[in-house]
């Protein structure tokens, strides 16, 4: 048995009439995370770890935010084509373990979602994927609520 | 066998009059972390590590801050409780790795006692248990005294 | 087979007047990070989540930027001493995952050269070595460029 570790990490601000993409699901909320893609942080920082454990590169060299083909792109078909990626390395994903740091809204509702979304693009049972989140108890720009974080860390098996 | 990774985050803000609990130790200073229960950074951050690597939810889930149960309530009890719902998914803790960022004060003298502690809720050797420290040079808002940031990473067994 | 997680973060000022090493290799860029030693904010980040998966401390412990010994000190040094102090426990590198959070300038061209410097001198081979990076989106001290902050994460085998 080989194992590999990965972990990635990402940050988009939080503004206006955008909507809120968080885990392949949309979130109600006032603001929306601005980015070239639909700006799914939580999605964004999976296919960091997941490429990082495989030793693919990153989100950015795959998935260059200076390209036609990515604006507006729903993440999902970005976290479909890392898993394809690592599964031609030889690798299966062992479990997914991720937290998001957001001020506001609580997003506790639409986390089983969340893991059976990522679950089913990965390939995974969804007491394989966790989610977490916490606020930043105020403090700092995601406790300002100018924008959010997501950590993901996860386990490769070949 | 197999094995899980976890990953845990957790953010305190420093105000007077409040004791400050690490790692289940009380650290000498003249602020204290803020928070619904003790708000020992260090043992969140590990929790809910414990709680992903299980897909078991989160620190919040569990112990919610809105409840009158853990207002004020030693985390050591919380860690507690978490490992035996670890434990109750079939899985033994390998080893917990953590990393303290604050500016004030210097923990090093402390470090091994919170290991020890830590280890001994947790049922493993002091020495699968590592707690490490920095400061952030003074940036952002752990530079600033304002609060404190806690990250752990686990590995479980089944 | 026995397995270890650790992780590691460290966080350096950017001012005028230093060179910005990162990952071993020299990155052109108007400012360098600011430490006692030359404040590779990336060997750094390995180095702790090394030790921290062997349980033997902290870059602070082994390496106290309070020595004469350690100033101005090349951290391919630091990271060789740990990898002796790791292997000295018994434990050989499985594999290396690092994010480098940094708003300017793009390193994407030093990657592959960092990641060769790194395995080098882990001994590991360069695809066992992953090093990925991004912006926080101008968010933060890393986002008005006063820092920039390296996450790393590893795998041990005894």
């Amino acid at each position: 048995m080989k194992i590999r570790i990965g972990f990635g990490i990402d940050f988009h601000k939080l503004v206006e009439e955008r909507d809120l993409w968080i885990g392949g699901v949309k979130v109600p909320h006032t603001k929306g995370a601005l980015g070239h893609s639909d700006a799914d942080v939580l999605l964004h920082a999976i296919c960091d770890a997941l490429l990082g454990a495989a030793c693919l590169g990153d989100i950015g060299y795959h998935f260059p935010d200076t390209s036609e083909e990515f604006k507006g792109i729903d993440s999902k078909i970005l976290l479909k084509r890392t898993v394809e990626l690592v599964k031609a390395e030889g690798y299966n994903v062992v479990n997914i373990d991720s937290s998001l740091c957001l001020q506001e809204p609580k997003i506790k509702p639409f986390i089983p979602q969340m893991q059976q979304v990522i679950a089913q693009i990965v390939g995974i049972s969804d007491k394989d994927v966790s989610v977490k989140a916490t606020t930043t108890e105020k403090m700092g720009f995601v406790g300002r609520e100018e924008g959010l974080v997501a950590y993901a860390s996860v386990l490769l098996q070949a």
